[in-house]
């Protein structure tokens, strides 16, 4: 019974690796070196067919496999062995599942009850990569926080009742009141001219393509609270200003995403118009009979509301209303239609998780008429298992999310650099992910190692080196990297506000800057870094990751995340899964590498050229 | 005895009228209708004569009669009289004193301990009035909140960690936190060049001299908290800004004077360098051996020393100390020598009871080296008798303060235009204040009816109406008038901050400006309100003031407190001292007047041409 054995990452006893496809067929292998009868459990989640048994056939002595085609559609599919073995005068029951959330290696459980079962993932429709999306180096900039583009620095249209930092240096805060409230909004003065005349400084670091966080019209710096779905904050410029960024960006061969907050609205939106500055007769607050009443949702009219998490000043929008979807992503006239038209690249939606599956396909159909636009969820889970309001997710089996921000991945980051977990457990926890996720998705995720909603990495890592590790680890994960503003100058920061610091031009920490204009450089160069297979491995003090196109085109990155000096033998490298290359190859190249404290050892080769960075 | 009669402010009684020189003498003269002995009971405070007592002279019969010399010198002197009257077998001994705290008729007391004295002021020296000055009108200007002379209304050199609000309408705000500590200091930008450009406007309203709050470098937007006495905050402009300013207002005729804050300092000053930002060995905080070290008052060093009110953000300055005295006030390179030289016409002293009657002298000799330069003290209270810390105040008994900013003439406004107060109350207070101030003082202080430091008059009055009636009453009032900026304006507002909202240029309420540009300029074409003698009245409902030069010229104002109409006869007037002209003059023109509610009518006489406005 200790011999019986599963390992969902290796082709022998599964394959194909990973997600299905709808209709497609995992052929499940299972070792189990006694006299045994083994059966699958498998069950398709909210299906009607219920617990599904089947006989495994013993295809050679102690090999049993069985077939099993995913008919009944998209979902997840969770799946066990129970093995009948055969024992003086009767039988001993007993199981083999996953070790918790992880896929691979599994292991025996006595009662049903207690069984872990594995998850596989099937999608509806694979999602045909988008070319330029596939090969971006994002950038994601927090308007108010960038640059401010007027000769004179002086703010534009400044919102009444709001403050404007003395300098661009100062630390962000939070005007409160004695009872905890925002009571003034805070700006820097970062503009839409600005973003654009930094272009060539982005240009030079590598970026191709900005996420810009929200634009649209609103009352806080941060512009989550939105006022005017159709039209640019006043203090970050003009429409005009806006197509001339989205011009001068195109013309560099950038692409230009933008913030989709579509769960809410501001409180003093025009839609709901709280204060009555739009007048007495607007918006749903104001007006039962305001065509936006529909929109809300009034326990007790009108002071009683639906709000994002319960912040007042957030009221939550009703998704399924009709009349919000058409104004949101109908054809003609809608948001959406008006800066598609405009020439955008795409959208983040932010709080994805708040939006149903009909409203994001709703999304979905309104960008794929124009082509080449992308759709991004905002999901801090692993978004092929999320559920949100009891409800299992579908946003990414197809037809809707093209991807998801993929703040797991900055998770086992953190997990191996900053909390020295595991090698060995990050490798299998990448591996896990890459397993559950559509590959179509894994590949268009948005990988970050900070955003406007989290810590600095350079706070968190508190050195160059440690931070070297990290970027070289995003750069290296399969998905697009997004560099949060100002990281590659060295900006500190623990949460909101102090991550919203303005960028310290001027006085960019070169050491910061050349570490991620390398790793763009380096993911530039190398065919392996956008588009090679995955395939995490460890040592007993190492992480490292394997990109693999072919046997002559690939690339390894070795981390060690330990205070002493390591060396590596191709011999003590084990990968989670299948090793993506012949052990010849990693013999020849890994013969005793010696890696300093915190540093990293990078291997490359193309057209059998071997590059050695370290 | 209840016939016994003494009034300060008749000259039958009492000659001359209120306060007197030193070595000057009082002819004291008291009605006691019965057989009687009388003694004049008089103490110089603070003399080691003690108490004096001296027999009073039956000039006529009842008639009782003592000149006193005031041959000791400067201070109070307070006195009563004891009456012994004849009764059968015996006498009865009694006494008449003042009522409280009121001159002019006084009252009988049955016992010595009870006795309310009279005050009786006795100056140095005599204050010759500047020329200038008593034919000012002030106005006092927030610099940070009146105009931003730049073009593109961009603030020059924000200080780090500061605020700007977004927009000049927006109500001023402190930014504190959780414990109610100010953190970051809000500006709006307000600056010198602002107060050059609008020189031409103050210049239309009548302003002819400008009290500008602190402008040395500082921290906060008030900058009472000085960072550094010898340079011009550079948020407010330069040096050269000031001296352009300074060269305009000259031009136009105008006289600016500046606010001396000498009692503290600022934290962060180059003095005191708490957080250190001009270095580890400068200032007293950072340095015991720092030149500095002495000006201050450690208790325990360096964190326990003594503040202005306990306010640590403010060191107090030891006064006495010599270096600090030669620092703000010696003949080269001081703070004065530099800004007096600069061209400034005087200086307003901030919290004057915080700094020894010896250090006022040290500035007043100062500034009588360049002749014509004024010393005005900020007093809250009657200053004539004002104690601090312990110690009665001699600053405007000579040589020291030429007047002090008139609190007790804006509470006496108040108390009869927002609390009601009795019109002969009213009347009798502002004769105790004209007695008892040295009379080129009383001429010379600087009379407001709202500064940074109270609420706007708008705000506690409610109407323009009642606002005309107090500005009419400042206006009438000996004294220099003093407009706050905005109040022209029809600024509103509460105490600090909301008194110090920016200016609202382009929303001018007319109602009031009309008001202050009437009063204004009536004062500048009547010698009466300048220079005329003062005798406030008072009838039933009405208040009055009359300012007398002779009989050909004076002007009357009388003011309706009440929401109904009045009518009102000579003979109806009551003064509550002596009738500044004869009874035929007064029952000439005032015959009849109507009155509406809330209203004035003011008559003025000037070379046999009356002229009546209401």
């Amino acid at each position: 019974m200790e011999h019986t054995y599963y390992n969902s990452w290796l082709s022998y006893f599964k394959k194909p690796f990973g997600s299905l496809k709808k209709g497609e067929t995992a052929d499940f292998t299972i070792y189990v070196p006694t006299n045994a009868a083994v059966q699958l459990f498998i069950h398709h989640e909210g299906s009607t067919l219920g617990q599904e048994v089947y006989q495994m056939e013993e295809v050679a002595k102690h090999h049993f496999h069985f077939p099993y085609r995913l008919a009944d559609g998209k979902g997840l599919y969770f799946y066990y062995f129970q093995i009948s073995e055969e024992i003086e005068h009767g039988k001993k029951i007993y199981y083999y599942g996953a070790r918790e959330d992880l896929g691979g290696e599994g292991q025996i459980y006595g009662t049903q009850d207690e069984v872990m079962p594995y998850q596989l993932t099937c999608y509806e429709k694979d999602d045909a990569p988008l070319e330029w999306y596939r090969d971006s180096i994002f950038y994601q900039i927090f308007p108010d926080r960038f640059f401010n583009g007027n000769p004179a620095k002086n703010v534009d249209s400044p919102k009444p009742d709001t403050f404007i930092y003395g300098r661009t240096t100062d630390e962000p805060y939070y005007v409160k009141n004695a009872a905890g409230e925002i009571v003034r909004w805070d700006f820097y003065g970062g503009n839409l001219l600005g973003i654009q005349k930094k272009l060539d400084y982005l240009e030079s670091l590598g970026v191709n393509a900005l996420y810009l966080n929200p634009i649209f019209k609103a009352k806080s710096s941060h512009r989550y609270d939105t006022e005017d779905y159709l039209q640019i904050d006043e203090v970050l410029g003009t429409e005009g200003d806006f197509a001339r960024l989205l011009e001068e960006a195109h013309k560099r061969g950038m692409h230009v995403i933008l913030d989709g907050v579509f769960s809410h609205v501001g409180r003093n939106s025009v839609y709901f118009n709280y204060s009555g500055e739009y007048g007495k007769d607007v918006g749903a607050y104001q007006n039962p009979e305001s065509p936006y009443y529909e929109w809300f949702t009034f326990t007790k009219y009108p002071d009683d509301y639906r709000s994002w998490w319960g912040v007042k000043d957030l009221p939550e929008i009703k998704k399924e209303n009709r009349a919000y979807q058409e104004f949101i992503y109908g054809d003609v006239g809608s948001v959406l239609a008006k800066w598609n038209e405009m020439g955008i690249d795409g959208w983040r939606l932010d709080v994805a998780d708040e939006l149903p599956d009909e409203f994001i396909q709703g999304l979905r159909h309104n960008l794929d008429s124009y082509n080449e636009k992308v759709l991004i969820g905002e999901v801090w889970e692993d978004a092929s298992k999320k559920i949100s309001y009891g409800k299992r997710r579908q946003y990414i089996l197809g037809d809707m999310l093209q991807g998801v921000m993929n703040y797991p991945f900055r998770d086992l980051i953190l997990q191996l650099l900053q909390f020295n977990q595991e090698p060995k457990m990050i490798a299998e926890k990448f591996m896990t992910l890459s397993e559950n996720y559509p590959r179509n998705i894994f590949f268009n995720n948005l990988n970050n190692i900070g955003t406007h909603d989290t810590e600095r990495i350079a706070s968190l890592l508190g050195s160059p080196e440690k931070v070297n590790l990290a970027v070289g680890m995003m750069f290296m994960l399969p998905g697009i990297p997004c560099v949060y503003y100002g990281d590659e100058a060295g900006l500190t920061g623990g949460r909101d506000p102090e991550n919203r610091k303005f960028f310290p031009w001027g006085d960019l920490d070169s050491q910061y800057y050349k570490i991620f204009e390398k790793w763009i450089r380096t993911r530039k160069e190398y065919a392996a870094l956008r588009s090679g297979s995955f395939s995490p491995f460890y040592t007993n003090e190492l992480f490292g990751i394997c990109r693999t196109v072919s046997e002559e085109t690939f690339a390894i990155y070795f981390l060690n995340p330990t205070g002493t000096v390591q060396t590596v033998h191709a011999t003590e490298m084990t990968f989670a899964g299948e090793s993506p290359l012949p052990e010849q190859v990693l013999a020849q190249l890994v013969t005793g590498i010696r890696i300093p404290p915190y540093d990293g050892y990078f291997i490359a080769r193309e057209d059998d050229i071997t590059i050695r960075l370290s």
